[in-house]
């Protein structure tokens, strides 16, 4: 994959993780932040330095650099954060959606702030119409979205877009990460379904006790 | 596994098949139905023949039958059916609940009638307390349920439940369908995720069109 000019939005343990992969893979990264002097940003920029490019920028200042953009803000601040980056700096850009609508407000086990009928994904597309929304990688722990391989078998990740080229985008990236097995779900309507498996991940990681997992398709 | 006598509930391509698989590992089956000159009862009966005690009974008598009892309804029909059913012919049994809450009623894709924060696991639990029931297999299609060897590699099934016991008699029971790899997800309310799980189930139908498929769980 040729080098690209990244924003990805989100200091959390996602974007951090995600941004340092792909300045590992060459390309020119802004973790976007609301405030430049987030201390998770700054560490993060101590740990992969300067030498690539990379930098800490505001949510709109990262969505301007990038040529793709990456939400990896938790699912309760998106539409802020994404608000905040501003439609003309999303407008035609491929937009990766890592979020899950996560409501922890009534206690453990989360629910869903956003279910069934609709999905976080949907939500954007719809908020941000000129963007061409790519809903992936939420279904899995940050350091598996980044590192597919640390698992033992070969897993099954999933795209769900309405812009075939920007799900072909979203692909060359996966599989940069490590990921062989990609399964279009089709339009961005399919991120309910990639949104829902969330409560079931939550209860397959407290049984099992690890974040490093994913599931793999079989099929006859 | 020792042959027991099972009341499967529901006449449908979930309920027959699941009734089929359970004569030939040689249990006493009665198929129950609201009504018993049901034709796709009729019809199951006439293939699987009564030389091994099966029959077709109403709700009621089939659950007095079993000593485990198999919830095949669909979920919008799922209460009124176990109400039939009688709960005391349900108490202190094993309900062995496959049924999923989808709603057809606003078109394709279907969203589920009970989601989030219950589901109709818990509340079959709630409505029939000394029932033991267990939630396992709504997640893949009837032959996958009963045949799951029939897949190339070796897949996952999962089981919610409240009763430790009840739990390890439904193991029993997948086990002898030919599930290997089972994974216990805790107490009934992990049945939100089970179900939760169906709108990503429906994508991968759609977008591999076919309904032969589950998924593998593979852990670091």
């Amino acid at each position: 994959m040729v080098a690209m000019n990244i924003g990805v939005l989100g200091t959390g343990v996602v974007g951090r993780t995600l941004a340092t992969r792909l300045v590992e893979l060459g390309h020119v990264v802004a973790l976007g932040t609301r405030d430049v002097a987030n201390e998770s940003a700054q560490a993060w920029l101590g740990l992969v330095g300067t030498a690539r490019g990379a930098r800490v920028a505001t949510f709109a200042d990262a969505a301007a650099h990038g040529a793709l953009v990456i939400n990896a803000t938790s699912g309760g601040a998106s539409i802020g954060a994404l608000t905040a980056a501003g439609e003309r700096n999303l407008a035609g850009k491929v937009l990766v959606d890592v979020a899950n609508p996560l409501d922890f407000s009534h206690g453990m086990p989360p629910s869903l702030s956003i279910v069934n009928t609709d999905s976080l994904g949907e939500q954007i597309q719809r908020t941000f119409p000129t963007a061409r929304v790519v809903k992936t990688l939420n279904l899995v722990n940050a350091d598996v979205m980044a590192h597919p391989a640390k698992l033992p078998e070969e897993t099954t990740m999933f795209v769900a877009g309405d812009d075939v080229e920007a799900k072909a985008t979203a692909a060359d990236l996966l599989r940069a990460f490590g990921w062989r097995s990609i399964l279009d779900l089709g339009g961005i309507q399919a991120a309910r379904g990639l949104e829902m498996y969330l409560p079931l991940w939550l209860q397959m990681m407290a049984a099992q006790n690890t974040v490093t997992f994913n599931i793999r398709v079989v099929r006859a």
